[in-house]
């Protein structure tokens, strides 16, 4: 097995997929060099700690390094951007195993693959615990504009992408030890466990929805009610949402124990990476369309009006508080205003 | 003082100097969005740990942001690059005041002013100790040439810019409780703790040694024999170096205990952000002018030559192993082959 440092990182790189064409010098180097685009470029940076967005054991390690990926690669589908290159922060104990760090980095390396972004640098260095960060850099399409938070306008339709609740009711099932649940299927099970062990960006719905006109889009990393907060106040806009209409992930229900604790998960639970857009209503049956050619799925669940903040309305007409995961503090508060 | 995870990344993004003209969209939105350069981009990632590269209370606050933005700045300086933005990813407890992220913030601001960097987007996460890992764009100067660790070739003068060991023995003051150390003057101990507490990467002398004409250039963070031994093999040929030559950093002897004690911290010891590079010897004079109206300075310390791996021969003629810095485990260590 690799001995030292520099060992070590040699035997990461060759798990990785070979360096995309926009390289000219890829890691190994003091720093990546990348060609110039046409377009603009995005960038976003996200972080994941053991312990407060991952447990071990509960977490595979190759799980790890998908959900770190993930979740930068998230950032980018939410502004319609096309994924470029990434780079790895990997703090790690020094007691820590070269086959987990391997197997973190084949975690890595399966979505770069699957998602077509290149790994272009990183850095290892040792901390107590777990703990990546990646830089993920995207680019602007050809003819699709780049979508930002802050577009919605007053009468648009405000979809999302996909299900909800899935990844707060997989952290569920890890914390009971996997535990099959009460009237949970072992396909429901793991399908629920996928949006935390294996969860997939909407990159190609992104695109999908910036080419169909979206004026507004964001991540659902927060939690829906949240997420709906920072789109609104960047817009200057309200939001209203239907809690009804949420597409809620199959085996959410029997996990939370009750449909209202169900929709509850899916309005307030962070991390399903589902995006959340605005549209003007005569460019929603285009945007579903597209979207389900991007082979995910897109619900209408409200609407942008004047004013300002989320409403988020109950089955019985009442309305609930909005409640996002805090990043800061590894659970879920709430605080859902500002911008994160 | 604010309360959320959003009130408090709010208020650090007021301490920090205004988006540069490049930014599109500045940090808030999922990600930054950046104006296409007409040269290529140069991209790193530099990690600071709490335990490893800096420890609590010995660093004030200001000075972890100082030393990560730093260090991602020093790998810009080493291509010879422009610096462009930084996307910082900060981890600290969820018990931490929020007056030591603002002071770290306030140490992040104070480089981005300083060097010219923008500081574009990023992230704060709960983590049990404090982690900040900074990711810095640079981009290609206009008639400059980008420099790598790869194009040294034998019969070529060896060269370093500032001074060695000044990072190593500030270690060894900052590990005494600050104690003033035997024949140290209150200025020389002020001189050598701003080696850890205010590093400053050689951006301006890198592109001096650029333009100049450096055919090699890596920045000395593992130790100068490690990195000497990184260019070496990137390049295919070897490095002699001559340990009486190098330039010591003023107190490093008093620090050290002997000249012999000295030589072995500035050619071991990391972190000292100079940089290594490589020359035609016809180039020299230039060089040195340029780097001179850089504020720094260049020493000659050696030479390339057919062959691998690096010699640094002591003033009695004998030769020393090389030792570097082991990110990784946070040690000096034995390991000087492959790069990092």
């Amino acid at each position: 097995m690799p001995a030292g440092e520099f060992d070590l990182i040699a035997a990461i790189a060759e798990r990785l997929p070979p360096p995309g064409p926009r390289l000219r010098v890829p890691s190994g180097d003091d720093a990546a060099v990348v060609e110039p685009a046409e377009g603009a470029s995005v960038v976003t940076v996200d972080t994941v700690v053991e312990g407060v967005h991952f447990t071990l054991p509960a977490f595979p390690p190759e799980a790890v390094g998908r959900k770190a990926m993930a979740a930068a690669l998230s950032d980018l589908a939410a502004m319609g951007a096309a994924p470029g290159e990434a780079y790895v922060a990997l703090a790690a104990s020094a007691e820590s195993s070269d086959e987990l760090l391997l197997a973190i980095a084949d975690g890595i390396a399966e979505v770069a693959r699957r998602e077509g972004i290149s790994v272009a640098g990183g850095d290892l260095v040792s901390a107590p615990i777990l703990t990546l960060s990646v830089t993920a850099v995207g680019y602007e399409r050809p003819k699709v504009p780049l979508v930002t938070r802050s577009g919605a306008a007053a009468g648009e339709v405000v979809v999302v992408t996909g299900e909800l609740g899935g990844a707060a009711a997989a952290i569920e099932l890890l914390h009971d030890g996997g535990a099959p649940g009460p009237g949970l299927t072992d396909e429901a099970r793991e399908h629920l466990l996928a949006h935390q062990l294996d969860p997939r960006p909407r990159v190609a719905a992104g695109a999908a929805l910036a080419s169909a006109g979206a004026s507004a889009m964001i991540d659902v990393s927060d939690g829906l009610g949240a997420d709906a907060g920072h789109l609104a106040s960047s817009s200057g806009c309200r939001v209203e949402i239907d809690l009804a209409r949420l597409p809620l992930a199959k085996g959410v229900a029997a996990v939370a124990g009750s449909a209202e604790a169900a929709l509850e998960l899916a309005a307030g639970g962070g991390e399903d990476f589902e995006l959340l857009a605005t549209l003007p209503a005569d460019r929603v049956a285009a945007a579903r369309a597209a979207v389900s050619d991007a082979r995910s799925q897109l619900t209408e669940i409200g609407y942008a009006v004047d004013g300002r903040g989320v409403g988020l309305h109950a089955v019985d007409g009442s309305e609930v508080e909005p409640r996002g995961f805090d990043h800061r503090r590894g659970s879920r508060s709430g605080s859902g205003s500002g911008s994160g």
